[in-house]
């Protein structure tokens, strides 16, 4: 009887990165290489699915263990991510052919996609695809988001590690305001990601032990502003603690949908200034009360800033990897490994599956019940569900003071198709 | 014979606080106490000078040993700052003979004083009017500016935290943009402190680890910022490596000495709105080049970034207080330590000393062979300059994944003069 030989396996990045999204990789990568009877090379896309489409593929073998190790402590996406979304099969037909193609030219079985909402949405439809189109392949969504918004999984990895650091810098910022609050500034605006769902603004409040804490407000996409309840909060934190440290979730937004931060800043061309809810907020605090303020974005550092990741998160990211492999050894098809939480205090989870066909496209926002009801702050149940995610310390390891992170040689698998034309 | 009773101390932080001026405060409270021939008891003012002013001060002896070891690892001013500056003995005579009044009334005969260089020359001041007011004081400048803009010292403690803050998040937004940058952001825009000098921006020069590495452009406050010089090396950098990467001085200014910063963004209400070099700049490629890209404005987060702190940093916080009671003691008078470099590779340094006469209100500058001839990056010589000033990490101790950063009793001294009058 002929030996059949193992499928190959592609492994994609999707979407923004996270502080941890290489350590999934690693966890995918290395537990490939103990299941040799089932699954052969490992591939990756260079930059995700573009470079599937392109058949532009990285032969991960390539790389040193030395380097593939790097990967649990490399922060972005090592072997590059594209926001790319593939729509539905009828309007994307010759995306998803021409995917199948490239996975029947170099004998692809197994597809790790991982990334968020959209890419579980794609991975789904490539399983459907497959086999429809005769080569069936094995599709596992690996999720990844620092938004935190994937369904069915406790959370996300990616999340727990931006949780970490907007608590940290929260907490750190928040002193430095204090010590100078008496003759300077009085307010300061920390502005975070999270453009529909606010649990990463949520995470701010970690930074408070006790009651009167920084951050005296937290602004969700989830509470419509009120300019003249947020402005009365602002002063009374100011006159009670003498200072108000306010973090804002990018998706701040009024009652009728405007988001804060298309506020309507023009330049001096007159033309509307793009980004940075920090700003529009911290303004409207010193037109309406003067007060001097700072502001502080965030932005990419918040997501990278794998020098203060969480242990949690970077467990999470590398088991999740893992799981995903030996769900598709198992058989498994068109699902996605998810965090199961068993216990909060202590912590306690594991790992469970949900089907793509359920994640695809839901968004999971911040539960009412884990923001005050006067809408600025988190409540106790919030901080049980958080606390978890950001503890531990995982540090990278420092060459000449900076945190040697590696990089991919990234050679290229030989190409077999003709270019694929747009 | 009778013996003599030794007379108390003041301790004062001033102006911008760093990630390490609680060591250096650490660093005179733990050295006054083994001097107790020399020194009584050790005060701070509440909110530095205006404390000392109004007669607020805290009782240091009343903090706990764990609140004062833990002074070491936490950030910002644990006693409070002020930026309140003293000018000429003419103009402010009233707030100085305040002060000797003060000193006076609590048996205080050394005052150390934690700033940058305003503080120097008030510490200089005073130690002039007690002499003419015939109660002599002892006064001791302690260095800390994040600017490190002080002259005669080697560097100033607190940059040495915020360069490794400002290398290390950019060596992590690089790699996040660089795996971003196929399909998405293509420019990110990190803004960073330095208003009049170019060492923090500078810094950001760290990340790279050979020619071509992010970032690929540095804005300093010295070389006045011309716009298709720098148009151009953003195309550049995009169509060479992908992406590009900026940081950006807070100071960064055309040759008429105009900040980018004030380049006249308004609100809707037509207001000028204040602060964002990065904005300003990442708009102005938008417009010019119609890259994709993404800013942050990393403002207090770099300088409160006790996280992340440069263990040689923090060595020399502690080794300044520390030689300021040494010196002291020794009966020197209106000088400030300096730290002292004996070689760059390995890294050797000692503690000197310089008058404070001398000090007060030189800025220093970023050198010009520090900075390569276009303009946008930094030498081999600065970076043999920098690199051992972000060296070793000192991690703060943490409990449930966060930094356990102390804070004060804060008890204050029973007031004995009348309130002054404003």
């Amino acid at each position: 009887m002929p030996k059949t030989t193992p499928k190959n396996a592609l492994y994609a990045q999707s979407g923004g990165v996270t502080a941890v999204i290489n350590a999934t990789a690693a966890g995918v990568i290395e537990t490939a290489r103990k299941h040799r009877r089932h699954i052969g090379k490992v591939y990756a896309g260079r930059h995700g699915i573009v470079g599937a489409l392109q058949e532009d593929l990285i032969d991960v073998s390539r790389e040193s263990l030395a380097t593939l190790r790097g990967l649990r402590y490399t922060p972005a996406g090592a072997f590059g991510s594209a926001r790319f979304k593939l729509k539905g099969i009828e309007q994307n037909r010759t995306e998803y052919q021409r995917l199948i193609e490239v996975f029947r030219a170099h004998d692809i079985g197994y597809f790790f996609y991982n990334g968020g909402n959209d890419s579980m949405d794609t991975a789904h439809k490539l399983s459907q695809i497959g086999e429809q189109l005769g080569y069936p392949i094995t599709c596992i969504g690996v999720p990844k988001t620092v938004d935190n918004d994937l369904p069915f999984t406790d959370c996300c990895p990616g999340f727990g590690s931006v949780a970490k650091y907007v608590a940290v810098s929260t907490r750190e910022a928040a002193l430095d305001v204090a010590s100078m609050a008496r003759t300077s500034t009085k307010v300061f605006v920390l502005e975070v990601m999270g453009r529909h769902a606010g649990w990463i603004a949520a995470a701010g409040g970690l930074a408070a032990g006790k009651a009167g804490d920084a951050p005296q407000i937290i602004l969700f996409p989830e509470i419509p502003f009120e300019r003249a309840a947020f402005l009365a909060r602002v002063k009374q934190s100011v006159e009670r603690q003498g200072y108000c440290v306010i973090v804002v979730s990018e998706g701040a937004a009024t009652a009728d949908g405007k988001f804060l931060a298309d506020a309507g800043t023009k330049d001096a061309f007159g033309h509307t200034q793009l980004g940075g809810v920090g700003p529009v907020v911290a303004n409207m605090v010193r037109e309406a009360l003067g007060y001097k303020y700072h502001w502080a974005v965030a932005d990419y550092l918040q997501r990278s800033a794998r020098h203060i990741a969480s242990k949690v998160d970077v467990e999470q990211a590398y088991a999740v990897g893992k799981a995903a492999v030996e769900l598709a050894v198992r058989g498994a098809n068109a699902v996605m490994p998810t965090i199961v939480r068993k216990s909060s205090r202590p912590y306690r989870w594991t790992i469970g599956s949900a089907p793509l066909a359920e994640v695809a496209n839901i968004e999971r926002k911040l539960p009412r019940d884990f923001i005050t009801t006067d809408g600025f702050g988190i409540t106790a149940k919030c901080r049980r569900y958080l606390e978890p995610l950001i503890a531990g310390e995982d540090y990278p390891p420092y060459v000449g003071g900076l945190p040697a992170y590696v990089r991919i040689k990234g050679v290229g698998v030989r190409k077999k198709l003709p270019p694929f034309g747009r």
